[in-house]
């Protein structure tokens, strides 16, 4: 389906739908926060998000929405942000890229449950754009992916998970799937840990542009529609596990396995180190940072424990569908 | 005195003590971790380190010692390491060194205390040597430091703190305290967070090497006053802040404080981020992250308060001496 050219013909062109590829884009994701934001609520039942506005001096800005001590969720943000400026050195060396200004906009999604039976979660989607001196654009291309993080394994909300983006990424391609679900699980991964994983995966993509077959918006609606399907992979999981009974060794593993998430967003995460080292906002690049977190020396679970069949699951990625 | 060659006679090179730099440095590293490791069981009173003795498949390996779970220290550890190995890529490209091996060993020790009024301390004292394709030493240098993370100010206690390693330098040269102290306030800066230090500082120097006026060995004796110092500099603010009542809320803002320890190691600590990216043993390097954490968005104290005085001195650093 890669090939087919009609999809350039059922996913019409943004411009042809009133606006810039960027104006659309731009209004999906602020579309999709107010969507996500409203079904985590429900989910949640009991906290609301908070908003904050932000601007930066250099172009730009965002809506950060935190969501903390509720029912389900202890902390949590769904955050979207539209950037812009001149390309800096920094970007020249640090991103290598070309031209005169840019331009990104994407929706960045963590949330972190109270239950130790409920798994962690994160997406990003997000565009970006590059323009000439002349403000036209020289090169355009889309990144994302959804991935899941939980502390105790249950088959089949990792089979309901990954089978859901199966699904939708089959209606784009049937080889995207297995790639992206792949460069996800050789991504969020704790090198100084001997490859183990900070999950169980899902999908990642980066640096998806036009080329001779698939124009740029080909791969914009590839990403709406994994960030459309978020709340049907995730929130059903969330109602299984949400009332399910623990005591506090399981809250002890869990938030040992938020160090190793910990370990992973501030040691290799290169969005986050980039943000961090090129003046993002802080309070926003690390919301993504759970509530609670132990580090423990050495800890190691018993084998054949539940504990240890997630940790085999992070160090051996399963293939759920 | 760094030009008096006095300090070249008074303290003698190793090599007239029966051995050589190396091996002197060794034995010292050992000695000054079992009289810590005897000092900090003696001011907790209850628990008692326990040793990993781990070897590098490269050459060398150290000894882990972890106190966990003790009455005054909730996590801390005192490790020493001896490795050895030929210059690889990494280090050539890294740390920017030649030579055909090199050689290093050093005591690195975390504390983090229970109770939110004793603080957090760091010190690493090390040697590093370069040797060409004959063995014959190319190059040598000391570095080292000991910094204090209070989560509430006593005046009185970091000015004992700092003076403890303003007497020590002043033994050596008296330009040396003002210029580590300095090095040591811009070296453990959370550069993401407008500059807020990690701490109150202390001191920190390194690539301390031969010149025309001082020989390596005068920077070993320095390194080994500056570590012998750290009983005297910290167990007894340990002692005087141990029994301090504290809440709920005390412990928040020190685990909050934790989270910006957390950062520092994992973002910007040199020494961290090389020994977890060049297959260094990740357990003893992670050995300093604190046992409990808190990430809160955007948390900032009340003006005026105990939290909020503590804060602005890790913003602007204060001259203790």
């Amino acid at each position: 389906m890669q090939n087919n050219p009609a999809y350039k013909i059922d996913l019409l062109p943004p411009k042809e739908q009133g606006g810039t590829a960027k104006e659309d884009w731009v209004s999906f994701i602020h579309d999709l926060q107010n969507r996500i934001c409203a079904d985590v609520e429900a989910a949640d039942g009991s906290a609301r998000f908070l908003e904050d506005v932000w601007e930066r001096p250099e172009g730009g800005g965002g809506k950060t929405r935190v969501i903390a001590k509720g029912a389900v969720f202890e902390k949590g943000g769904v955050n979207t942000s539209v950037v812009f400026g001149a390309v800096t050195d920094v970007m020249r060396t640090g991103l290598k890229i070309e031209g005169s200004s840019w331009f990104a906009c994407g929706l960045s999604l963590v949330l972190h449950p109270l239950n130790p039976f409920v798994p962690t979660v994160h997406c990003n989607y997000r565009m970006f754009e590059l323009y000439n001196e002349a403000g036209e654009v020289l090169d355009r291309w889309f990144g994302g992916g959804t991935d899941l993080t939980p502390f105790y394994l249950f088959a089949e909300d990792a089979t309901h998970f990954h089978q859901t983006y199966n699904n939708v990424c089959n209606d784009f391609d049937p080889s995207f799937y297995p790639d992206f679900k792949t460069t996800c699980d050789n991504y969020f991964v704790n090198a100084h840990r001997d490859g183990e994983r900070r999950g169980i995966g899902g999908i990642f993509y980066d640096y998806k542009r036009a080329d001779e077959n698939l124009d740029t918006c080909f791969w914009m609606n590839l990403g709406k529609a994994c960030g459309n399907a978020f709340s049907t992979a995730y929130l059903p999981i969330v109602e299984r596990r949400k009332a399910t009974p623990y005591t506090a060794q399981h809250r002890t593993w869990q938030e040992i396995r938020r160090g190793r998430y910990v370990e992973f967003n501030l040691v290799h995460d290169r969005g986050t180190l980039f943000g961090l080292k090129t003046g993002g906002r802080t309070e926003s690049i690390l919301m993504s940072l759970p509530p609670t977190v132990q580090f423990a020396y050495n800890y190691q679970p018993d084998p054949g424990s539940a504990e240890d069949e997630l940790l085999q699951a992070c160090l051996h990625p399963i293939n759920w569908v």
